[in-house]
């Protein structure tokens, strides 16, 4: 199978740099193509700016959304979007790797995703009306594949547990895994994260290496997360809520999961 | 009273541009000192790296944490990252304006919290012992501030409702309000959210302005949200989880609010 992985750490030598190279390694042996989009290498450019399409008009005003459209129904985005695009429509499944900094994705990443989701491709797709609101969250232009997050966090598995200071994990991550993966179509399996990456030794190295290569072999069985679709009749649509027999006594990010 | 206004976005003719406008001359003529840092006119650096130093060495490991504990502790700090830090030390209160892109914060600006949240600046701040973990959530450089967020959102207000496809926007933003402000000491408003925001005609936008300039004037009376804080006996250390009879039926977010 085809994977893209896409990695944000400014240092190789780094924990991250360090999985990143076992995960490639891991996923080639296996016989897979992988292509690695290494943002922080490449120099990514993170703000999404008028800059983003190639005949924009200095005096123009900018609009995020039309001029996104635009640009990618002419052929007029930048190459370096384009390019992104295609490793997209390539794989199979998408891989992101990154440390969590404030709760979230580094800058670096989020500037992917805003900038490659383009109008057409990442969001603004299918029909609205009253029975559909577009094609997205299980539906679009990334159907059919898989991804998941690798995620390292300085803080302890409690700090991100229940009733743990800093949110649980699943809810800090769910508006990645669930806004920005489930949303143009992926499904999306549980994510593998290591916490107290200040104190990892040899041997802490080695058992996470262990427990990621086996989620690595199996990234084609695992179950992904039941989030539920939007138009497949959970929702009343266009208000978008879940109707009143769904999850009856659940609120919040957990009622979505099925 | 001083008033920092950080803005990101990239069009100064937008919803966006006119709300921060509005803003800045309402605080100004309630007799307020404004501060506006506008990321994108700044050309802000969003992607956190080892050129955040002045005395980075090309050949060494760059480490996210102790590079900026270094340079923060020697006055080695890119002059951008000083500047700002400057900006939130005058400030009696903080606004951050944004949309809404894929549920968090537009890139540049989250570039501009990890960069002026330095080591010893942002986190990293006070002692660790069986009765404290650190200044944070509630305490820290920047407590006794107060800040609040001004957010756009394409999406209907029902899409974020309780039971809403994309969450409430309660716990969408729980990771910026309580990670991000509540973390390093500030007090936390309620939000002011705009929704539907490609639909607004002249009405629309003069009722979002009176709303908003009574949320501006009362900037210094409304209640925060009432976070727990850290080390105030809520929690058990070091697992920073709620002690059993916090809120004992609750799990999630929701939890950690009184």
């Amino acid at each position: 199978m085809n994977i893209l992985f896409v990695y944000a750490h400014p240092e190789p030598k780094s924990l991250n740099g360090s999985l990143k190279n076992f995960s490639v390694k891991r996923l080639e042996d296996a016989g897979h193509a992988v292509q690695v989009s290494d943002l922080y290498a490449m120099q990514w450019k993170a703000s999404l700016d008028a800059d983003d399409s190639t005949d924009r008009r200095p005096d123009a005003r900018f609009d995020p959304v039309l001029d996104s459209k635009h640009a990618f129904e002419n052929g007029r985005q930048s190459e370096d979007i384009v390019l992104e695009q295609d490793k997209l429509r390539w794989a199979d499944a998408l891989i992101l790797q990154f440390p969590l900094w404030w709760f979230s994705m580094p800058a670096i990443l989020k500037g992917w995703v805003e900038r490659v989701y383009a109008y057409g491709f990442g969001y603004g797709v299918g029909e609205h009306s009253d029975a559909r609101w577009g094609d997205r969250y299980g539906e679009g232009t990334l159907a059919g594949k898989r991804a998941m997050l690798i995620v390292t966090a300085g803080g302890w598995e409690s700090h991100y547990g229940p009733r743990g200071i800093n949110g649980p994990m699943d809810d800090v991550l769910f508006p990645i895994q669930h806004g920005i993966l489930y949303y143009p179509g992926f499904e999306v399996l549980p994510p593998f994260v290591t916490y107290r990456t200040d104190r990892i030794d040899e041997a802490g190295f080695t058992r996470i290496c262990g427990e990621l290569g086996q989620r690595l072999d199996d990234l084609w069985k695992t179950a992904p997360i039941p989030f539920l679709p939007q138009n497949a009749g959970a929702y009343d649509i266009p208000a978008l809520t879940l109707r009143p027999d769904i999850a009856p006594d659940q609120l919040g990010f957990a009622a979505h999961i099925a």
